[in-house]
């Protein structure tokens, strides 16, 4: 898996992604149904946000976008040292296997017992490093879904807070919130193209 | 004191205190020397945000803002029934005669026992109330701050978080930022011009 930063003749590969996982509406905020220049206003944000992609292939010479990624400072000013995140995962990948993404998936280049959710976590906390963030924030990780917060906790992220009913799922009704939190290691920014 | 929605014409009595709380770099997230206009940008939100002022009076029909609040939905779309406040309060005000605020000051609408900052920061809270928001998160109190997390419990808010290291203190070094919380009650929103 890939990666690297979008650009914006990305979005029609990215806008699939991001209504299948809003769709849901089990794993992030957006309103269900929200339409696709809404979501590109959302989701496309200038600097200082950085947006994403995690591709993989999909036959010889072919890529495919498999996840997305926000990454903004978390506050203004003096908190900017902060990257809050946000990561979207095709749903139809993540669901496949169970999470792991072996042979007959989209590549060769992912170990079959990796989940490709969390190849794209860890591409997006490396990214972040690299980028010179000390730090990665999740704010809203619904915590009714277990999966996602196992993965991050197996990321080395924690849940430093609660936020009681904050988010109205679509059939359990209002559920907490996690702020989920991790310290990055110093980052390698010379591989990457930053700009 | 009254807390009502700031008009657009109301900027040149809020930049005075948004630049007076900012400069001290003690109480929230920007940058000290922000400028003006990129101030003006970040405070004086479109829809669904609301900017708020409170104002006493300070002499015979004569009115001066002493504080100014911004509102707006702590996350889009599924967890837009949670407020996100953000509360500045004139420096000059808050540090007149150690939170009280007796005879002498700008008004006699204020009992003297009560501080300005208790005072805007209730009418904050009753206001996002009357709009319909189910409860208020402060997502950047500096726990350095002890006197500010000290008035946000006296007002049934909670610590639900703390973000390590979260602010750039300009005096304490990286300090770290709480997460704050309460529920409102329902709102009264007849009395008020909420458009």
């Amino acid at each position: 898996m890939r990666t690297r930063r979008a650009a914006e003749g990305d979005w029609p590969a990215i806008w699939p992604v991001w209504e299948a996982v809003v769709a849901e509406g089990e794993t992030c905020m957006w309103a269900p149904g929200t339409d696709e220049q809404s979501a590109r206003g959302l989701w496309m944000l200038p600097a200082p946000a950085h947006v994403l992609v995690m591709e993989v292939e999909d036959g010889p010479g072919s890529t495919r976008i498999v996840a997305t990624a926000l990454l903004t400072p978390s506050q203004p000013g003096l908190g900017d040292h902060v990257a809050l995140a946000q990561l979207l995962v095709d749903p139809a990948v993540v669901n496949f296997g169970g999470g792991a993404f072996g042979p007959g998936g989209y590549g060769t280049d992912l170990a079959s017992s990796r989940g490709v959710g969390r190849a794209a976590a860890e591409g997006m906390v490396d990214y972040a490093a690299d980028l010179g963030y000390r730090a990665m924030q999740l704010n809203s990780v619904v915590a009714a879904n277990t999966r996602l917060v196992a993965l991050w906790r197996s990321l080395a992220f924690r849940v430093i807070g609660t936020l009681p009913a904050a988010y109205r799922h679509p059939w359990h009704g209002d559920v907490d919130l996690y702020v989920m939190h991790r310290f990055l290691p110093p980052g390698n920014p010379a591989p990457r193209v930053l700009a």
